[in-house]
């Protein structure tokens, strides 16, 4: 039978990777890349130099994916990513059908951790949802949660309180309510932190957490809000693209 | 200047250590390993392995820890916690003192990952605010969240919604009330989930995720709560020990 092995491989630094990862990168025959563009062209880098860097054996390739850009969400986000969704579905199968003989293995490499904020999982359901019979497993990897506490050398959490992992989106929309637990804010292109009111907050930010790049700030938000905004501002123009990831939380009195 | 490297070794599969926790090891003169009596004898035994597996030279050497028990946490949790901290914050300066040389670096194996519900990190800071002067670093591991996200090949978040990552106590506490996002839960000594209201909700859970012993079950709540407290028991029973995880989410209409 066809198996798809779905591999997190951290979030930037290319030794993020795991030894469960590198088995299973050296147990498949075509690594398919999804392509999204010069935007995105820094995690394809990623992608290939581990790649690279970690499978032992001659006899793989690589099968480039066009990603068709997703519409823009307007009213319907739900919507709109489940008609994206679909197209890759389509998209997937055919590449598996094609490329990937009847008793052999391919591997989609996922940034982070396959289980947060990734579709690539979503996809593969839709693909089996469309008769596509196959094999699949997933390989955790270090999410840029993990990397952002390491690089800060955070606990994530109060003693015995909670965590929560949200979007931008979430925050700007509904503000910070988290009396004695702890938010980490991801996706966030729209520096949701920046609009809320920021009395009581502490913010540990990190930025290309756990590549070269990476920029780090911390303190009272009050305080360091506008510095992350143009510092992030900044590191953007100068690199084409950013990802950054930050934990809020009330100041302990 | 004396350096401690805090490594986080992944959640039961030895393979679940990273790269750079595997250079990281390799850069260590001594290994400390806590010893919480024979209850985590498991976890011990792991650290062994991955020590004896990944670290390459031959001179490097392991002292133990007595990790002093905590006192029953009766109505203060937070100061149990603390006194304990700081009962081991004493043994660990005096163990750095006295095992490492001015120039040495020690290890610390964390299981998962060091940020979460974890006091290595509380406890290092501890040990700096005594006035030992050392460096230190965080090399980040796969959570057991992670695991249990694998195992099953879950999405943690529903697409755009926010995933809460709390223990069982706050549960059993406050109860289910998270409407559009997942709630996963650790430090589950009580099995919260039977005694919440079980309508609506779904279930993911993992016990030994990532080891041999491996047990996983998922479906709505109000169908197996059950059967997992009578499996729970079973393993529990069997193995000595047990460490358990799970994800609740309600049923999407
Ligand atoms: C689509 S999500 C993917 C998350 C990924 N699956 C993970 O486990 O980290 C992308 C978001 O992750 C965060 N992110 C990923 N890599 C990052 C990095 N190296 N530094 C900072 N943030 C990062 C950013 O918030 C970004 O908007
Ligand atoms: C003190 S916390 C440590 C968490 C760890 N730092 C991590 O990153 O996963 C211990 C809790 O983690 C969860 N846990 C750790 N390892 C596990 C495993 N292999 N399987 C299931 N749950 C696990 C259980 O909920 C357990 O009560």
């Amino acid at each position: 039978m066809r198996r798809i092995r779905i591999i997190g491989i951290g979030a930037g630094n290319p030794e993020h990777i795991t030894i469960q990862a590198v088995r299973a990168l050296n147990s498949v025959d075509v690594v398919f890349v999804p392509d999204k563009g010069a935007e995105k062209s820094a995690l394809r880098e990623l992608r290939e130099e581990i790649c690279r860097r970690y499978i032992e054996h001659g006899n793989w390739r690589t099968v480039p994916l066009k990603v068709p850009k997703r519409a823009a969400a307007g009213d319907d986000y739900r919507g709109s990513v489940d008609d994206w969704h679909a197209a890759l579905a389509e998209s997937y199968e055919r590449l598996f059908r094609d490329e990937l003989g009847e008793d052999q293995t391919g591997a989609l490499l996922v940034w982070g951790d396959p289980s947060l904020y990734d579709s690539t999982l979503r996809i593969i359901e839709a693909v089996r949802a469309r008769g596509l019979v196959f094999d699949y497993d997933v390989i955790p990897g270090i999410t840029s949660v993990q990397a952002l506490a390491a690089a800060h050398r955070l606990v994530l959490n109060r003693i015995g309180e909670p965590v929560t992992i949200t979007t931008g989106r979430k925050l700007a929309e509904g503000g910070f309510h988290d009396e004695n637990g702890s938010t980490v804010v991801m996706l966030d292109g729209e520096q949701a932190f920046a609009k809320i009111d920021p009395a009581g907050l502490d913010i540990w930010w990190g930025a290309y957490l756990g590549a070269p790049q990476e920029v780090l700030a911390s303190g009272p938000l009050a305080e360091i809000s506008d510095e992350i905004v143009r510092r992030r501002e900044a590191a953007r123009a100068q690199n084409g693209w950013i990802m950054d990831t930050y934990l809020l939380r009330r100041h302990e009195s």
